[in-house]
């Protein structure tokens, strides 16, 4: 019986680590159809490749920071199969699953802040800032969170009565990348051409609907591991966290198809705004609560990306800042309102622990990732060159085409 | 221990929504692929929309005309978290995940009548079909079968010594989405220049094979959680099924190959004409009684297909009236035949009672499907104009094309 | 109690059969991508069809000889609903659903095959030998592996104190695949054009990048499906197993990135390389040790597609000789290697009985497909004309391009 239900504990656990390696694929996907062609190859390989360093130092280092555990024991220790394995592990290697449950967690902040510089970045200092940001920066603010390390939790609880809710990343996950992004994009500056000298705004526009609606579907159907599988066990399930996750989803692209015209951009982002904003709160709001959430995200997203687009001139290419620092903001605040008793909610969550919290997560986030691409900046730079830029990332970097046979015979 | 099996439930729910979920990007990508390509966008967000739009009807009316249960306490009462909630929704939000599972079957009809009507139909119109399907027509015949609702079922039972058995579908949803699709089609028309008045019939190619693979892998794959999660509590499963639905499926295809002489529209549609065919009897068929059941099921689609468009002249682009509407028919009674004892099945079926049951869901559909087009026909109309339709549903509706970037060069 | 067991090893069973049929599409989009665009819809289709193929043969004959049970009772009886059923069918249809999570492995060695002799391959001999590799030559070996048949196993612990561990397929899939794809290859002979009689080699550049690599995600996500799940048992779960398959893809991927200088091809094959090294030992090493297995397979890879293709003048169109059939080897022998417990490993393996049951592997595999595609050539022929080749097996044999209305647009 117990074996039982720890094995279903390991199970439960490795579906959301799948279906959330899946959602990089959806990362990929949105960003190969948001770009133009000659940088589609290079969009791939980013997330791909960053997913991959995220693994190594999530693995010896950042797990280790936000948990206080590591992986350096044999491999029947560490699995929990020895008979003196130590408790900590569990048995059926559950810690082990939960290391690759949170690394996709880990791994999403760099995908997030590819979408933001794409186009027009350098291949390994964004490979060395994934690194740096999985290792450390991120898991040191999982760790005040979800690690409930160095007493901050036990700071929320005595001053505000109440934990900093963030059940599945709205903050720690989406808000950091976000807020991490802004910094890098900024630090990185508009692609060539994006922002002419008399104030006109060009417009780049996407080069693959199908491939974009295509990441927008593999995120969202992953989504529901994002959230449904952050219960760790799987007698903490519960449904409501899968519908809220799905009205927020209707939510987001309802009002973003509506609010956008039905631009395929925002349609297709609308569902991500969404769930990036039911993230923090899905395990304590009624559904007509996270509708609502996700409909305000979906509204939000398209009115914060074309404020930022045309009238700040920040060119965060997918939308990224909006996306994920802007609605995931909104959702941890969302999470004390409609997570409230008052609004049908399950209640144990306070709003002012919720605006704190929150925009402690922006504030440390933007500061962090600006040390880190500022330190790359001034040491071995982070943008391609005007030619490089010119000609694509893809052959800069790559020496290749997305599309090699057609540019044989193009050159023939 | 019961926590763990309610639990498991819960799980074993979410994952059957989440792959039919994921279905619906497969319908997406199986009409882009077949779509010419200046109606690819809208083919993508035709389905994303009517899958949120679903969501919301659904939530609201749907379930509630359907099973009796609504959602409107707090949010501890209807997932069963409150000491006092009510027992009708069981324990960790079951009602709940069982409200999204049993939505991804709802949504998937106005997915179905998608790809009949498309390239020429009205974004909003359909949009309130699709709402005014799920939130009553579709619910009002689930309720009947699966609801067991006003003593249907018991009248099948009295009348025939069984009840009308469609364990996954075959006739509530795929021969229900199938017969309304055929009342849109017939109501709208066919596209621009199919049929020209000398009575040439004028083929409008697909656009892109890969996408339509694409769509029909994502099918076939999520179908074997729309077949073996319609068990609805783990301790149900079986891996019957599975492997019923596993050669179907290879029925599906491999006479759809033969027959269709490996055309690339056939080989992909077969298995889901199979898979279409065996929801009914999935779980009271014999292995072999499936691969027939799937193979005559691929050979009826390619028949149907040809005679439809070339004789009968019926525009129905993706031919989704003979894939769902006849093999769905065909699935209804053939759980009549192959769920018998005699044929190696486990039986407690009937003949009659089936192929009542499956003939009462195609008329229902066709005359509910009918009023719902006509009504808005004669009201808002349903069909662009011939300038928009000339130009393509994208420009027209979305006001930008699939490939933006190659519109932008072409047009320099 | 017993019946939540049994049901929750059904349902574990079932995702991994799932997870495994997706990695199929997986197959089918890596070809898609690596081959020429005139050859997409027959790789597509091919690959459809062999998994439909494998269904049948497996179903009637392969799985009888690889585990001596067959399912020709009715179906009460070989779903374990039946009062009177044999135990060996376990309950809730337990061994059907092993059929079908061991159909997909099955069914993986055509797909091997089907990315060697991509572009000039006719269609029915192909899949008349994938019916015969996955009826016979297949299950035999799979029998003596994982079915303990006919005393070999015995053999292996008699003489080296261990059993030939193969967790989920370095050789049992993968090398064999890979070994029979090399004989299938070097009866087949190179595409047209490929190797000049001048010695000068003419690269085929790969037509869609973004397909190659949604291949690869497919394979990458799916993989876990097809090493967790090996465990076939719930209660047999371990983290371990999923963390190993992470940190092998991992390696296999950075170390393909860095010996292939970011080249898309090798980025996007290095997890998949990672990933069939990690199958023999995924449930026996440590992390760094499949870390290790890893990056010397994505390496390895590199080093032998590019001997394979320019120096061997092997025209063995995905590599899945260096894929499958090294790096399968490769993980054969590391499983000795780094299972061991002074590396850290779980113990229990020989380093010297893995060399034995790996080469074997290879030898046997390499034999069964010369004997094979040997038949099948001197009977019916295995390729397409000249002219078939030079037009495209998608016209030739399709009588339909990839994106038909492209084409029309074309000849107007």
């Amino acid at each position: 019986m117990e074996a039982l239900k720890t094995s279903t504990d390991v199970f439960f656990l490795m579906i959301g680590a799948v279906m959330v390696t899946a959602m990089h694929a959806g990362f990929a996907f949105l960003e190969v159809g948001t770009v133009r062609k000659k940088n589609q190859v290079n969009a791939l390989i980013k997330i791909f490749t960053d997913f991959c360093i995220s693994t190594v130092a999530y693995f010896f280092i950042g797990y280790t920071i936000a948990y206080g555990i590591d992986f350096f024991g044999s491999a029947p220790m560490i699995s929990g199969a020895a008979e003196k394995a130590p408790e900590a592990y569990g048995k059926s290697g559950y810690t082990l699953m939960k290391f690759f449950f949170l690394l996709t967690f880990a791994a999403a902040v760099p995908a997030i802040i590819s979408g933001g510089i794409a186009e027009r970045a350098k291949f390994w200092p964004q490979a060395i800032a994934s690194a740096a940001i999985v290792a450390l920066f991120y898991p040191f603010f999982e760790a005040m969170v979800w690690g409930e390390r160095w007493g901050v939790q036990k700071w929320f609880e005595g001053t505000f009565g109440a934990k900093f809710t963030d059940f599945a990343g709205s903050i720690v996950v989406h808000c950091v990348g976000g807020w991490m992004a802004l910094a890098a994009v900024l630090l990185l500056g508009a692609r060539r051409g994006r922002y002419r000298k008399d104030g006109t705004v060009v417009g780049i526009p996407p080069s693959n609907i199908p491939f974009l609606a295509l990441g927008s579907w593999a995120l969202s159907v992953g989504w529901f591991g994002f959230n449904v599988m952050s219960a760790q066990k799987v007698t903490d399930i519960t449904g409501l966290v899968a519908v809220n996750s799905l009205m927020a989803m209707a939510g987001g692209l309802l009002a973003a198809t509506l609010a956008g015209n039905k631009d395929p951009g925002f349609v297709h982002n609308g569902p991500l705004a969404g769930l990036v904003a039911i993230c923090a709160g899905s395990a304590i709001m009624h559904p007509i609560g996270a509708l609502a959430t996700g409909a305000v995200a979906g509204a939000l997203f398209v009115f914060a990306f074309n404020l930022c687009q045309n009238r700040l001139k920040v060119d965060d290419v997918l939308g990224v800042w909006p996306l994920h620092g802007l609605c995931g903001l909104w959702g941890g605040i969302a999470a004390g309102i409609f997570g409230a008793t008052a609004l049908g909610g399950i209640g144990g969550v306070n709003i002012w622990a919720q605006v704190v919290g929150s925009v402690a997560g922006a504030v440390y986030a933007f500061i962090a990732g600006g040390l880190v691409y500022l330190i790359l900046k001034v040491t071995v730079g982070i943008r391609l060159t005007d030619d490089e830029e010119q000609v694509g990332a893809d052959v800069a970097i790559h020496k290749i085409g997305a599309y090699p046979e057609d540019d044989l015979v193009r050159s023939r």
